[in-house]
């Protein structure tokens, strides 16, 4: 399939990767021109813009940061959907606003075109191992057009409804990684002060009812010092902005989620925002966590 | 082995089966004698006592409630230490306080007696599957011996320490089920209100970085309407409260869990201390989580 692939970050790169090592034709556009070189190397073509990306090719894929960016690259005047023959199909994996996915949904099929949503979970990890989750919303139509590029990309793929369910999802499972975040923190600060070998606190709650991806995972980078992303901070807290948001048009009180993102916003507010997710121990080792409690 | 049991609840009747089913001599004692029954009927002998269950044993263990009953069991005029003949190894598998397990040690250790902490998780489903973690604080020499108990009883086995070591492990490890529950609550919550299927989301974010054992276990039983125990509110709160106290004695500021604990209680509060942790649910399902921001 000719594939345009708009964002080879951390995690852009491998999903790209992946689409290439399958056998696609793949043209690539991102900010930094050097993030994509490991990918021309393979043979990926190079667009000078989201547009140039996008022109005659069947799909567009974005995996970017921000909603402002999705916006740009599909809605802008040098997007996917400006393009004199633009793709028949749009795949946004960027976890991004479930109204803004409708309205690329909506945009789209005026033009006779298919947006769906389709964020990720799995972190750097998923992404190098083609294991991650995909939380899909769009047209079934077209959902079944993009899923065997998904099944190149990841292991789990779940179709979850019309444009905007996938990002829906995505929010329920950053509420579910906030908690596993601020539980994990909470643990490993508390064994450590009880005086317990927090290595093999970890070892011992892993598989039990305590048991979290996150513990598992993440609590021993934690442990080696490692706070290097994996996941920014920046984009968590953007994930979480969107989930309170969200949460509150639908008029849910939601404190673990609320307490979570103060945390965060703390942290990168400290300037961590271009460590990884982990780095929230550093924020309760450091006793920055008393100071939300006045936010 | 001849071993006196004592405390034959929900958690306390598979773990006393398993050591039953490998061959060993059993004599139980629980407070209400019915709950002891199928015990019985498989060829243990009944103890009217925490003393009689205890005398002329080799090893005596309780798994009961609350630390007062742990006191009471051990240490009390009818206690496994009251006896002419004391076991010369005991082991209080209930969640109980790191200080209760550090002075049961001393009081024992002054009668030539190991006394040892091993706080068990996995719920009811652990306990019946002998797959429970077990995390053991004491001397060496006496967790060795008591190491082929351990074995029959539980898959994942760590030895943290000294005394008083496997309670504080064990408050590490309901830090970590307390932001676990709260994130499934609210990860629900917010998928029910979003229009999403929760089956769905939850087989979505299973998988991926959001995965936790409670989504896994416990989510597909609030989805049920199920909230039997499993593991009951009452002795959550009880938990919540030794984590609260141990980590404020340690200096420490742990919103995540005083968050969780606040919810707990006034889940408790509304009568519902014998449903299953899991009834978590039904407190957020009511609004009634906004009650807690003025406790």
């Amino acid at each position: 399939m000719k594939i345009g692939f708009i964002g080879t970050g951390v995690m852009g790169k491998s999903m790209a990767g992946h689409l290439l090592a399958a056998g696609h034709d793949l043209t690539v556009h991102t900010r930094t021109r050097e993030k994509a070189a490991d990918l021309l190397g393979q043979g990926a073509k190079w667009a000078d813009s989201a547009a140039e990306a996008a022109l005659d090719r069947d799909v567009a894929i974005s995996m970017v940061g921000f909603p402002a960016d999705v916006e740009e690259i599909h809605l802008g005047p040098q997007g996917t959907l400006s393009t004199s023959n633009p793709p028949s199909l749009l795949i946004d994996m960027t976890t991004s606003t479930p109204s803004l996915a409708r309205s690329l949904a909506t945009e789209a099929a005026a033009r006779g075109i298919s947006a769906i949503d389709a964020p990720v979970s799995g972190g750097d990890k998923g992404a190098r191992e083609a294991s991650l989750s995909i939380m899909v919303g769009g047209a079934w139509e077209a959902v079944d057009r993009a899923m065997p590029l998904f099944e190149i990309m990841g292991r789990t793929i779940v179709f979850m409804g019309d444009a905007g369910a996938g990002q829906h999802t995505k929010m329920a499972n950053q509420i579910l990684v906030s908690s596993s975040m601020v539980g994990a923190c909470e643990a490993i600060l508390y064994a450590e002060a009880a005086g317990l070998d927090p290595r093999k606190m970890v070892e011992a709650v892993s598989q039990g009812a305590a048991a979290t991806w996150t513990i598992q995972n993440l609590a021993p980078r934690m442990l080696d010092g490692d706070f290097e992303p994996g996941f920014f901070v920046e984009h968590f807290v953007k994930d979480l902005g969107i989930a309170l948001t969200e949460s509150a048009n639908l008029g849910l009180d939601l404190p673990g989620l609320a307490g979570a993102a103060r945390l965060y916003r703390l942290l990168e507010s400290r300037g961590l925002g271009r460590k990884g997710t982990q780095a929230l121990l550093l924020l309760y080792r450091e006793g920055g966590v008393a100071a939300t409690e006045n936010l």
